[in-house]
């Protein structure tokens, strides 16, 4: 919807994966979201454009390349991975999904490329996970080193907290290679944990609101807390909650992928952006959201539980994202108003929060 | 062979894919291979010790499961992925193979382990082509890095030369995601190419002799040079032959795995060796190789060809490999005998040699 109410023309893949798995796992969005035809056809009643839809799966060879042969793009932006930690942990079938799933996803996007306009601009949706919580500075995407007198350039070294996040490590060593040998262009974003479901093309019907997911599994932390907020459940931090995160606002994810789509990488480069606004610790975030939630009359509660993950609680957190900046990024910083907003919406649609998603207790162990 | 010898219990599994696909390539071994049951059967008869033989595919996780919990191993050596790197680069689908198959074989292991015994040593043959070729040193698996002050050790940072080496950074960033987070034992074992077919067990029985390709697609550099030389046709050296690896004696890789094996890694420990006893450029293995042959007679020609691959031809190459010598390596250096041995069974098996086989000019663009 961004790109198409700028007059460029899109066609939209999905497989339904989350609709599908969030149905599995009883967390349903909080918002009703029409299909991708249906929402199609409404913003196609609403803006007079047609955005192209293909419901079919990416790791079927066949299937995407012939979208690549007919529509022949000059970027695609690869949004398709399995995205939740959690799901990826859950057990052996979970986990070989979000493996092969992620990179064979990945790969045939790049031989599609390859094999139908190699000038294709490819935008991969990274995470800032990839980096895990090291003890020295993260930088954007590449690191020089210097060793025993000699240095050369290296992906920054990563160390992810799951099987998900490792796949999205991995899935950057594929397509470096890729790129490197054979000349492709391509921008990975390394998103932090994205709040918020209000874009502006949202504002012009509530059946464009993106999926709203607030469960332990698909929901991002700042958006639980909402939800929790609202129902009168304690915010579940987990462990000490000094686990620091860069997050952003789901507006300037927009602007973000925008931002790389129009002024692309070169050809043979990997370009690599940490894609957040503002580092919060999670005890940062629980906080701003009681301050408001209590102002607004919900009396919050924090609970801290045992944490069922295993991650550092207490780590240096210390990342440069100046690149999309640079770019042109004007970030939303999170201010009382943005999550008055959020606990209005959620208000609204309080009687179809299942409290049930909130924590289930899925062990890295 | 190796492990049964020395009175260790076994069970080899094998889904015939190496042997399937030099079919269907049409480059097999230059020594007729019989199949694992009944090399298993000579074997038995011949030493009176059984080696039990399951032929099915390890991505069959139920498959692979079943075996862990009737035999209970207290070792696992995963030998099990796709090994070549022209092969990875053929096409798509066999990329796609590559990456799929060496993945999720090595995730089934891992979580057949977790199910069946965490104790259990993983000893998984990585590559020295992880690394590529760096310029800096090359150190055992992990490298500490200073940045801006502060420091932290990561997994040695890799780029590797293909998609099969690619898929072999992956997989060590699987392993270790799952060794850190579940405690596991295991032990990385970064081979070089391995040059020989004679061992102790082979000494036996001929029939035993491990398959022996000299093809460019599952053939590795010096076994290729010796058949070239046999069969009268100049050795391929691609471009320069400035490429300079570190090379090892089939011998040397039992040793390897038996002292990793029967001396394990910690609990939470992935323990990295380089595998290699010797580094060589290609030309310099050219030039030994056409020095015996020209003394024994063969009239060896050299040709140096386009090189088909994106590699660096002239490049930094200064490797660390003192932690398998410190377990009690001891090597078995590359002399003319080890030479003159191999132009032996060669020319004994000259009329199978494969000349279409040597080179097919599989393009890494």
């Amino acid at each position: 919807m961004h790109f198409s109410e700028r007059d460029h023309e899109i066609v939209g893949v999905d497989n339904y994966f989350r609709r599908n798995a969030t149905a599995e796992l009883g967390c349903e969005s909080l918002l009703p979201t029409p299909n991708l035809t249906e929402r199609a056809k409404i913003w196609e009643a609403i803006t007079g454009k047609q955005i192209g839809v293909h419901i079919g799966d990416i790791t079927d060879y066949k299937f995407l390349l012939n979208i690549f042969k007919e529509f022949s793009p000059d970027a695609v932006i690869h949004y398709a991975e399995q995205p939740s930690a959690p799901y990826s942990m859950i057990n052996r079938d979970k986990a070989a999904f979000t493996l092969q799933n992620n990179l064979l996803g990945t790969l045939n996007i790049i031989y599609a490329v390859k094999e139908t306009n190699p000038d294709c601009h490819i935008i991969k949706l990274g995470t800032m996970g990839e980096y895990g919580t090291p003890n020295i500075d993260i930088e954007e995407g590449w690191l020089e080193i210097e060793h025993k007198g000699r240095k050369d350039k290296f992906l920054f070294p990563r160390q992810a907290g799951s099987l998900y996040h490792t796949t999205k490590v991995q899935d950057t060593d594929l397509l470096w290679f890729y790129v490197r040998t054979w000349g492709l262009r391509a921008t990975d974003l390394m998103q932090g944990p994205v709040y918020g479901v209000f874009t502006e093309e949202t504002e012009k019907d509530d059946r464009l609101m993106p999926i709203f997911n607030y469960d332990e599994v698909f929901g991002t932390l700042l958006n639980r807390f909402i939800v929790q907020a609202v129902s009168g459940y304690p915010l579940t931090v987990y462990g000490t909650g000094n686990q620091t995160r860069g997050f952003l606002n789901i507006m300037d994810t927009m602007q973000c992928v925008y931002l790389s789509t129009t002024q692309p990488a070169d050809h043979g480069q990997l370009r690599i952006f940490n894609q957040l606004t503002e580092p919060f610790s999670v005890n940062e975030l629980a906080s701003r959201v009681k301050e408001v939630g209590d102002r607004l009359g919900y009396k919050v509660k924090i609970d801290s539980i045992k944490n069922p993950r295993v991650e550092k609680e207490d780590h240096y957190y210390n990342v440069k994202y100046t690149g999309l900046l640079d770019l042109g990024l004007k970030p939303h910083y999170l201010t009382d108003k943005v999550l008055e907003d959020l606990f209005a919406i959620t208000d609204k649609h309080k009687d179809r929060i299942n409290k049930d998603s909130f924590f289930k207790g899925i062990s890295w162990k």
